[in-house]
């Protein structure tokens, strides 16, 4: 049997304009190669309704699997959304489970769900979510397209979660913890945690907010328990 | 009046089996905004003919410019050629000026143009060359696509040669020199120099051959004296 084809859809004007160098795009290829998916074809577009619908249509249509990059955040350029739902003729509205997912995210951060953010839980019908243990906003999957993130800590994640359903191999689980330490305080604990669990991949991703540096600590597996253990060892550790 | 418009087509199986990671979307995405060219599209298609001539047409036929990167080499995977010419409908053989250039640079280096070295000669009825001073073996543009190599270093001397002609510019000029000593030996002199010279554009380009290190110095600038004045003295600092 031959292997399943995939293209990706690189979405987004600082790509094409030299501001931004895509770093998706090498390891998508990458991660699909190693689980025996042919990656036959790639197209970064500009934020444009026309281009992306069209080009979600050639590639849903020509390969297996598609795998967008880009343009799901809450600011007015952020297109993708809607444009893929239109690429399917698919209504699209603020969906009560990704609000949900939102709302706990800010409310734990005391951070308000405003209009822009909640842009974010616009989700065509029928489409189902992809996971963000980065940053809550989720992905979705609407027929064989998969929409994430451009951001590559987040679209690692959400590929992390995807692609194991497209292979029939065990699914990822993953959990993340938000750190505020430098992560020059984390990385000996964590090191000696990595090599204990050596089962788990775990990564560290680093903000500064308010002015305090912190990091997003998120681990992934296949086997539940495992993660619960870590992450209960990881929180006592840093107690928030 | 609108900026005129641009599309990129990547073509190798290494970019989309992530065994190599492409740096050609990137540095052109920059240099053509920088002259007021708006990249709209990039493709990446494997090694295969029929996804060549698709995409060539698409692209040609959709956007001002068209600029490849890919498959010019002299092995049997480097179909670029043949199928940029099958998308245009023209013949394709090597052409004795072509071939005149391959001969000169491997008799210098006393290699053989053989076989596969003389595939790089073949080009489409009525295309124009474009220069490669690293390696010589010449890309070409036919209507309005540019077809140049893969190799980062000389997709960007193919490109300066390339964009003055696209926008009325002052053609860049180009030299270079073959030093067989390490870049160590070279960078001091060559820095000294590029002080003297600020309005050329030098590059360095390491090799190793026949368990020997070298450098093939890349000259570039508007002004043909001043190119041969830094030229000679480069040579003096460099007996061969």
């Amino acid at each position: 049997m031959p292997n399943p084809t995939a293209a990706m859809l690189v979405i987004g004007d600082e790509i094409l304009s030299g501001r931004t160098r895509d770093a998706n795009m090498h390891y998508l290829a990458g991660e699909v190669t190693k689980v025996g998916i042919d990656l036959r074809e790639v197209r970064v577009v500009s934020d444009d309704p026309g281009a992306i619908v069209a080009a979600v249509q050639a590639l849903s249509a020509g390969y297996d699997h598609v795998f967008t990059s880009g343009g799901i955040g809450p600011t007015h350029d952020d297109i993708t959304a809607e444009n893929v739902a239109a690429a399917f003729d698919r209504p699209i509205s603020v969906r009560d489970d990704a609000r949900a997912i939102l709302a706990a995210h800010y409310d734990a951060r005391g951070q308000e769900l405003n209009a822009a953010r909640l842009r974010m839980a616009r989700i065509p019908d029928g489409a189902t979510l992809i996971d963000n243990p980065i940053s809550a906003a989720p992905g979705f999957t609407i027929e064989n397209v998969h929409v994430m993130a451009g951001v590559p800590s987040i679209f690692q994640a959400m590929l992390a979660s995807v692609l194991p359903q497209l292979t029939g191999g065990a699914p990822i689980l993953s959990q993340a913890l938000e750190i505020r330490r430098g992560e020059g305080d984390i990385a000996g604990p964590l090191s000696d945690l990595a090599e204990r669990y050596p089962d788990l991949s775990i990564g560290s991703y680093p903000f500064i907010r308010d002015g305090c540096y912190g990091a997003q600590i998120v681990m992934r597996g296949q086997d539940g328990a495992r993660l619960e253990a870590a992450m209960s060892e990881l929180a006592e550790m840093f107690p928030a």
